[in-house]
């Protein structure tokens, strides 16, 4: 196994082939529109595959339209060691997002099949379906996508999920027979751009996940009583602006009194009737609350309700709260994250543990086998922009700790 | 003049011609559309003029517009003591607003009239040119309309002011010449329904006003930095969602600390980019403060910036503000305050001391006269809405303490 350790990808090609996928649906702004069920990411597929099969990998779609590219193992019926991400954007997303996994997956499979080297377990690289808004790519593969109701899986243009998996070779009928398991998947790890600035502000140059948070996700409507803003006295009021004010401040303070560091905000507020001259009678609003820990997350939703009918009693208001959604959080296996770590201790290259604040297709997968996630500097945090950055040098540091570490899973499930 | 305290007006002609200029402008919802410069107006103008003729008043427009009917007096030469309002009213206006305030000043006249009584000074009704929105009326008799800048008193459908006052006998040509001043005018008395809800809460049945309030209205914008809600850790956001939050309840703190009773009101508010998963990157907001003391207002708006500096510097954004309407307090008259309170003793009519915390004519007209307001409830303090309600025993009671103010006005200034 000596020589397993000085293998390296080519850090070149990878980065050649980030800025040849960015030329596909690139907007005059210079960001990305690249959505999922669209002719631009029929055209990123096409390159996808060719690139796959230049790295000695076989292809195939399943019914979610999940494009798979499989390098074959020395055992045979071992299951495989997944990696991957998604190459769909935002409508002005970045060049990096989801790109830097898939890509980085099959240089890793060129690599092994470059220098000859074949693992015990066949690696499969994934590109997931619809990342950014259906998530049925990874959803189908996890077993959570709901099968009886196609209605929640329409694209951004409306169309239906039925006519968008034809598109790109899926099929909605058959969506069941995408399912995993851990029978056939040992292990997931996603390499992905952080999107945040904590790696970058603590000089770190990978960052090991510790999982992906859950989120819970609240409308908040608060009615009070539209009035003259001259003519009633401030003991008169039921103003929903003030009421909106004290829970803006409450949901802050909640998440800043948490040990575990979550994060919650309101994001989305609109007041009605919304004029200089006029008491606000009614206020709509968000709150999105985000932590690795589940009970951390119901006791937070808890706290919330309390707070919201203390605020609601202390302004002379109603206050009422519908759930947006609700999603669990999934931590990486402690396995997957200590062969991340071990690798970069070995590579020379900083790392931290952190958990993984956005969504990813590794939230779903690590429903259902051992996941991993390794993080990658975003510059000042920017993602789903133009701006979004991460250098070719941290791109392939990413990958080479992605190769390393899926050579130490393949040794550690092995030997189990 | 043992006959004057028997003298009283006749309520049901005052509530029938309430309900009959209620029938100009009225909408299909039940509430009255009867803009300044409108065919509405014009229609309601010739039957103010007509009531004034029956009233045995003399007519006239000004240049601005204002409707004015004269009740001569004996004595020759004398100041005028002038009472009214306005007839126009909001898109949505209701019955009473203004209207209460005209219609009694004409009652008055021709109660005065069916007694042969003739006061020393003459008695003057004006119906003033747009309250609702320019003030064009009120501003041009108190010296105050920016002659020079017509483009400043557009209607509310864009005609412009010179077109507007052609249309109904006035002529912004020579609008300097409806100024007035305290030797052509001793005192001004406006009826008006209270617009608020302070006399039906404390079941009273007049309110003697003590001033319209000024105003002090900011437009405060700030700016922090939109992230992902999700990966931007609590200590590394630059929320203006929390800062503004921070900036209604200092608004609302100032108001209730204050002796004076001010009112603060955060009206309106929208944020950017508002939506449920980013960090609020910008919040522009209104303040409108309003007080009846200008050391108040100055001390508020002296305190909101120190607060916003300071709210800026723990939120990490940055706070800026811009003027957007500034209107100085009018007191009324101790004299006027006196008479109106003692009628009320002798009418045996509970009443209670108040600011005018809305606009009205009077809060022009008391820069340049003695000046007093009679306020008569509204039930449950609405108004600007088919909702509005003044009872006609309370309309009644109004003009009958209309009635009787001027009559004893009459006496102290013939006395002066």
């Amino acid at each position: 196994m000596f020589v397993l350790p000085k293998l390296s990808v080519n850090g070149d090609r990878l980065n050649e082939h980030i800025d040849r996928l960015a030329k596909v649906g690139r907007q005059p702004s210079g960001s990305i529109c690249r959505l999922a069920f669209t002719s631009e990411i029929l055209q990123a597929r096409y390159l996808i595959q060719q690139w796959m099969n230049e790295a000695g990998m076989v292809t195939r779609t399943d019914a979610a339209g999940n494009l798979i590219g499989t390098y074959e193992g020395k055992v045979k019926g071992a299951p495989v060691l997944a990696t991957g991400s998604h190459i769909d954007t935002v409508p002005s997303g970045g060049r990096f997002d989801g790109v830097l996994g898939v890509l980085a997956g099959i240089e890793v499979a060129r690599s092994l099949h470059a220098n000859d080297v074949r693992l015990n377990h066949p690696i499969e690289v994934i590109a997931f379906t619809d990342e950014e808004n259906t998530m049925i790519g990874c959803q189908a593969m996890a077993g959570t996508v709901l099968a009886d109701q196609p209605e929640r899986y329409r694209a951004v243009n409306g169309q239906s999920i039925q006519d968008c998996l034809d598109m790109i070779g899926g099929n909605w009928d058959t969506i069941l027979t995408a399912r995993r398991s851990r029978a056939d998947m040992a292990a997931f790890v996603e390499l992905h751009v952080e999107q945040g600035a904590v790696l970058e502000r603590s000089k770190m140059e990978i960052g090991v996940v510790q999982g992906v948070v859950g989120i819970r996700r609240k409308a908040i409507t608060i009615v009070g009583e539209a009035n003259h803003a001259g003519t009633t006295p401030m003991d008169m009021r039921r103003d929903a602006m003030v009421a909106a004010a004290h829970v803006v401040l409450a949901v802050q303070q909640m998440a800043l009194r948490m040990p575990t560091q979550p994060v919650a905000t309101v994001g989305y507020l609109t007041v009605q009737p919304n004029a200089v001259n006029i008491v606000p009678g009614r206020v709509e609003l968000s709150v999105d609350i985000r932590d690795l820990s589940k009970e951390c997350l119901d006791t937070m939703v808890q706290q919330l309700e309390v707070e919201l009918q203390a605020i609601a009693t202390q302004t002379d208001t109603q206050i009422e709260t519908r759930p947006l959604l609700c999603v669990e959080p999934t931590l990486a296996a402690d396995a997957v994250q200590d062969a991340i770590a071990s690798v970069c201790t070995d590579l020379g290259l900083s790392q931290c543990s952190m958990p993984s604040r956005a969504g990813h297709d590794a939230l779903e997968i690590g429903r259902i086998t051992d996941m991993g996630m390794i993080f990658v500097p975003s510059q000042a945090g920017v993602s789903h922009s133009e701006e979004e950055y991460t250098s070719p040098e941290q791109c392939t540091q990413g990958a080479n700790v992605l190769l390393h570490t899926l050579i130490k899973l393949d040794e550690l499930y092995s030997a189990n």
